[in-house]
């Protein structure tokens, strides 16, 4: 798939413009891509016109107060896990009045991976006006960067499969 | 200055170990630069220790819901002035509970740009328990992407400077 920046920029591109023919605008909820998603959307010109805006939500107290993912939750199903997936998509889609919302959560390691929940392990969730589902996945593992970029670029495409893409 | 991206790692990489030495918590509320400092930051490993999140207030909308800054604000003084970078930096810290919030708000071009307000101008705030500071600066006009990542490593030179780094 060649350099993941170009496909990551690429992706991006599309998504802002097949927003932008169906007059959808978006928002982001990111965990472990850290603002790489929003990041991705903004280098595209013109993406104000479909980009309201997104939460970095990197602590788990911002995860509750924010995007009001009960702290039960975290504590049971952890951060990384598809009910803070969806309640990070359904928060962020409330919050800012977007047609549709991404969350990311993941394991980008080196660190941080058990067994259940390995590195590059990923849950993302994408939330419209008919709800919201959300899709896990578990990439190669790869130095954090790398890792970091092919986790917002799978974000992206599950967002352009949503819209039949 | 060498590559502008690897002048931003850097930045962020000095940021995240002088924030850890000095046991703060940051947290980001970003307009022109789009999740870029949110991203730059969790490049770095270990950033979750002194990273809390951020906001990515794209429209104006979001500016006012979710880091109440005054409509009447954003009408008379424009999204790209010292009383939003101000209102930006203050809402991020409150709203996270970090010690030390960092706001950006600019002119990335190409478009955009008017004789009192060119591309290449930039406010960013930075609030912490003492007050907040705001600080305008006028880059040198450059590509879209590599204004985003000057006017990205001006935010985190500005947090550096109020550490006294």
């Amino acid at each position: 798939m060649g350099d993941p920046g170009d496909a990551l920029a690429a992706a991006a591109a599309r998504l802002v413009s097949g927003l932008r023919e169906r007059g959808l605008r978006l928002a982001t909820a990111e965990s472990c891509t850290g603002g790489l998603v929003a990041h991705a959307l903004t280098e595209v010109a013109g993406a104000s016109t479909v980009f309201e805006g997104g939460w970095v939500v990197y602590s788990n107290a911002l995860k509750t107060r924010e995007m009001g993912v009960p702290t039960v939750v975290l504590e049971r199903a952890g951060a990384v896990s598809e009910a803070v997936a969806l309640a990070l998509a359904r928060g962020a889609r409330a919050e800012s009045g977007a047609d549709i919302a991404v969350s990311t959560t993941g394991i980008a390691g080196p660190g941080g991976g058990i067994p259940e929940k390995p590195v590059g392990l990923l849950w993302c969730a994408v939330a419209d006006e008919r709800g919201v589902t959300a899709r896990q996945q578990v990439l190669t593992p790869r130095p954090r960067a790398a890792m970091k970029r092919a986790f917002a670029h799978a974000a992206l495409q599950q967002v352009l499969a949503h819209l039949g893409e």
